[in-house]
């Protein structure tokens, strides 16, 4: 039985004791603030409230209320407590750990008096001695999520404390601790031998039903084998196949849990050869993901946290999150390791909905060093992640963080918290790739803008010339709509998209680059130099649609040497001004949201645009294809249509006839010399005979009649 | 008290049993030869007389012979066996393993009669079914050295047996199983804490001496700390100081050793940089050797088996080639994987002389699959390796294997095998550097040709126009000198450099490319058609001559970024009729070995030389460097002169002033027309204020009234 406490948050200072109620699970600075009154985190410079609470500890406090029969034991159960902590009872240190994922359990019977407290001491937020105060390399030994010290899309913003559940649980001899299902699966998936781990002191029964809900096993046997499983496939290529299990116990308690058979496995990259000629390097990482033995595009987006107060990502968030990924077209998510730690939720949606889990530990661009202290953390805090995560199926990969093998990190293959982690990974999850970081060899991170000055490239240019294995980070931003902005930014500062505070606290300027997130110069180079901030909006939108539309569908077009595609970023933490997410805070989608789905189904028609900005009187080319990464061939013929102004001029025909699957084919390419027409823009439509497959492009035009905006614009 | 047995060979066929007398250590096949009367492994195709005993299996048999008092235990040690085998005692089979490096110790006290018979089976070599017999491929599930499956410096020649020591050893109550000697150093060098590890039911004694042989401690405590201990150091860096310890128990029985107390890391190689612009992939391999906190260049070359039967390779043949390499002014051997298992005496020796080691794993060239099976045997063997080797202090680092991620291996990343031997690496010996195999990103394998005729580059355009962060393997071929090719070729062959048999055998021709490794071609291309064989050694050991020491000064100009130079291969296990290396077997230096040990100076004057053939009137241009990789500045003036003919032609002085230690400095060119002389050659030649750091190239030179040979060879 489950007995859930009554806390009371302290804030410790030199000052003395403040004393505030508190919400579990939660972060205590969250409690803090509403007991205070704090102003709105995300309007205007409220994040900034919470500077000042940097420094300090923090208490949970309850009185112990539990009912315990005479055969229970009374636990402390706390599912995950963010970051250096100790547990107290009755003013005894019970239990002390640093870190932030692994659970804590606390038998308390044999110290109880019937009148106790319990207190949870939260230590001040790591900070490494000698790091630039305010930057994240404040966090480069410790597991503290980085994220949380300051991102391009996150404010900085400390937080701590009981972030997953705690309670106080009575338990009877015959309580089951843990139960795991593993499995081995033949090489050619006609059998699965299952076994099941059950933690427990008594026999215990096991039921198994297929995915139909079919009971197959009743009994007390901890293996038994499954005779030609309905595998569990990622989206678009079958179905996520789960078989339900049960743990039960003479006292009736139940554990339950499911199981999908399925086989991932990194395979090299087609044409993925090491560099022709002496002397000789080493071919790229092998970064084809193979699904039950069938080689799959990966198509996916990269996850952050859902809240800036952890605490408060509910399950009903994760799975609102995945279901969008899914109806994108998506089949996996990258949770980025600068916030790796998530909710189960997330795990059980990603299982149910097929979406593949590319799982990194909690380092991000910072050199955590060979530091025995650091590597002691990280070994309890990885290892509490493999165990449990390593049942959900989803999970496809483990990853040692984000971007450790760039200048801006400094680590490298000979750092010692990456051999543990692939040392870890192989010794509990041996059948789970392990990536040391990414990007690898051959992978590619950015570009992050659609117009990149500094080299000259838009984003056109920039992929198609790019011969990368796969692209795990790229991004366009936009601004946010304008209800959006209305709550963060003040109405006198919301009259102009301009470096003032609030733009600036919320990422539209200086966040990564000068210009980001908002982009303004090229918003300027393309649509001139005035914009009402709505026009802005749309114009950000606009860019952002046809970018990530065109960088996966060229990705898609680069398969099979290129075997994923991943944007920067899925989703985000607060509402930002301007951000490179295509759903908005809390779990909105933009209008790109809905360019990346379409250019993500399993087949398409696509055209590959040259660029985004066109002229009357200009010879337009594109190159039609008929993409299909998915597990059927399809049949089709395409027209492809000019619409202009009020025009539609038809182009071409072409019938693709069957395309097999997982096979894409380049066919006809269009050509046309651009008509004089009153318009700031056209389109190129394909219709198939099969709509599923139609598409369009949305470009820029400009009549030779009006000069060129940018014409002015630029030096 | 050790007893030596007398053991007796047999050789197990489908037509019974062939019996002869068997040394040990040693190889079976070769006792079968000796005894059988087999014409010399060397000489013609005496090779070919070993394939019909492929497939047999084999025993070793004594009668055991030793007396124990009454106190004492009767054991059987073997320390290594090759490669599958059962042990079996009276009948009874006692033991069995898999392997060729792990030690066995059987205690047989409670089975021995009084009458007793020791047998080892042998089972026949391990060929992967499927495989194509023949070729190495049959070795890519097992631990056997796959060299021995044939490569093109080494006739197939499967070998097994009792290839280390093996006797009957009677041990009392306090015998000393191991101990083994650990430290960490304190990050400034000032202090090593020392930890001794001693298997043994009694309390030992412990002696440890310092370098200059003074006692610094006698006692029992098993931790104990040197204060500003003397650091070993590689050749050329400074002194390879060792501590010479000993362990004795209450019966007086004494194990001793050395410890060595040094720091090695592998650092990012200087602008190993990720490319620019987006996308962005990850920096190179990190492969700056540091040792002690100091970063040094390494210099060295490809250690191979020094014997065709394993078991014939005795202390001193290692101590004479560790000699060799160590007067050549090279700091590092790579004991490469495909014969990756070398005896004690290697590591003794390199521990001694400074010499480092870069220690593989025993795969080369295979694609090593996830198998159960095969993971175990590797497991044990590596683990065996790992345990016995991370005493010395030579050992700066772990590979994987050979060529493992290129296209004809096959392996990955992902690879169970290579993250098993991380995992495993990590574990037992954290703080050596581990490789998974080599090349890595950035480093560079290759070329082994002085002229590449399918890319059109000689060696000086090939290496002035490469890039790498490491030269781990680079080859100029050479051929035999007569009195060596006397003992391989018959005299009817030995008449012209041709692919008959004896020559094809000795890898003169079709070894690796058709024309390795004689180059026929490339003689003719430099020197005309017609050639006899005294005249194509002599051309041959000229380029490899020439060949070797541009690269290694070339090598060496393009540090920082560039960290090491290794040449393949340093030895061979017989003798050649054409090979890359550059001492013959057993141990005799070719003219190329004087050429590299000049190259690797820790300081000299080098010339960047454009090419090797110029011709009478062509502009002879030459950039001139001071080089220096020692631990001290060097300053020195150089005075370069062309020599041709009677001629001795001043070209340029220039003073280097001080250069400092670990720094290159280039300097003036010196530029001239070639003179018309009747000559074949010319000579540059650099001296120096300092005759250490002088220098010379011989190269060839044409008068303009004699028409090129190649000419007319070329198409």
């Amino acid at each position: 039985m489950i007995f859930r406490q009554n806390w009371q948050g302290v804030r410790l200072t030199d000052h003395g004791e403040e004393s505030f109620p508190a919400t579990v699970p939660g972060n205590i600075q969250a409690d803090y603030a509403a007991a205070k009154g704090f102003r709105d985190v995300m309007f205007a410079d409220g994040c900034k409230q919470f500077e000042a609470l940097e420094n300090d500890a923090w208490e949970y406090r309850a009185r112990l209320s539990c009912t315990a029969g005479p055969d229970e034991r009374v636990w402390f159960v706390s599912l995950g407590i963010d970051y250096k902590y100790d547990v107290f009872l009755n003013g005894d240190r019970i239990y002390g750990y640093e870190g932030i994922f692994k659970p804590v359990e606390l038998d308390l019977t044999d110290r109880l008096t019937g009148n106790d407290e319990i207190r949870i001491l939260i230590y001040p937020h790591p900070k490494r001695e000698g790091a630039a105060p305010g930057k994240r390399e404040e966090a480069d030994r410790s597991c503290k999520p980085p994220v949380c010290y300051g991102w391009d899309w996150n404010p900085r913003l400390l937080i701590s404390g009981m972030w997953r559940d705690a309670y106080v649980e009575t338990r009877k001899s015959d309580y089951i601790r843990d139960s795991e299902v593993s499995y081995r699966l033949s090489s050619d998936f006609s059998r699965a031998e299952v076994s099941f781990a059950v933690d427990c002191d008594a026999e215990c029964t096991i039921d198994l039903y297929d995915p139909a809900g079919n009971l197959l096993y009743h009994g007390t046997d901890k293996t038994l084998t499954v005779e030609r499983p309905r595998l569990w496939w990622c989206a678009g290529q079958g179905s996520p196949d789960l078989y339900r299990w049960t743990v039960t116990n003479p006292s009736g308690m139940k554990r339950e849990g499911t199981v999908g058979f399925r086989r991932v496995r990194l395979l090299k990259n087609a044409g993925a050869t090491e560099n022709h000629g002496f002397p000789k390097s080493r071919y790229q990482a092998p970064f084809t993901m193979e699904l039950n033995g069938r080689k799959i595009f990966l198509k996916g987006s990269n996850f952050v946290n859902p809240e800036l107060f952890w605490g408060q990502a509910t399950a009903e968030r994760y799975r609102k999150l995945v279901d969008l990924a899914a109806d994108a077209n998506m089949n996996i998510l990258r949770l980025w390791g600068g916030a790796a730690v998530h909710h189960p939720a997330l795990y059980e949606a990603c299982d149910e909905r097929g979406i593949l889990v590319w799982q990194e530990f909690m380092l991000a661009c910072n050199d955590y060093p060979d530091d025995e202290h650091y590597l002691a953390v990280l070994e309890s805090e990885a290892t509490a992640m493999i165990l449990a995560l390593r049942r959900h199926p989803s999970v496809a990969l483990w990853c040692g963080g984000n971007e450790l093998f760039n200048g801006w990190s400094g680590m490298t293959d000979q750092s010692l918290a990456l051999r543990l982690l692939n040392h870890l990974c192989y010794t509990l999850d041996r059948d789970r790739p392990f990536l040391a970081t990414s990007p690898l060899e051959g992978m590619g991170h950015g570009g992050y803008l659609f117009y990149d000055s500094r080299h000259g490239t838009d984003v056109y240019r920039c992929f198609e010339n790019a011969e990368n294995i796969a692209y795990t980070e790229f991004g366009v931003p936009s601004i946010s709509e304008i209800k959006a902005l209305e709550r963060i930014i003040p109405p006198e500062e919301l009259k102009e998209l301009a470096p003032t505070e609030s733009w600036v606290l919320h990422h539209a300027f200086r966040a990564w680059m000068p210009e980001s997130h908002a982009s303004l110069e090229t918003l300027q180079r393309y649509f001139g130099a005035d914009g009402t901030v709505e026009e802005r909006i749309a114009q950000s939108d606009w860019l952002q649609s046809e970018g990530l539309k065109f960088i996966y569908e060229e990705a898609r077009r680069q398969s099979p040497h290129c075997s994923a595609a991943l944007n920067w970023c899925f989703n985000e933490p607060w509402i930002t001004a301007a951000n490179c997410s295509i759903v908005r805070y809390p779990d909105v989608p933009k209008p790109a949201y809905y360019a990346v789905r379409d250019a993500l189904r399993p087949a398409l028609f696509s055209a590959k645009i040259a660029k985004f900005d066109w002229k009357a009187g200009e010879i337009f080319k594109a190159p039609i294809w008929l993409l299909n990464d998915g597990p059927d061939p399809v049949a089709s013929n395409a027209k492809v249509f000019l619409r202009i102004g009020d025009r539609e001029i038809p182009l071409l025909e072409w019938n693709a006839a069957q395309v097999g699957a997982g096979t894409n084919l380049e066919g006809a390419q269009v050509c046309c010399v651009l008509p004089q027409v009153e318009t700031d823009r056209f389109t190129l439509e394909i219709r198939s005979s099969d709509p599923r497959l139609n598409n369009a492009y949305c470009l820029q035009y400009r009549n030779d009649k009006k000069p060129a905006a940018e014409r002015t614009m630029n030096t």
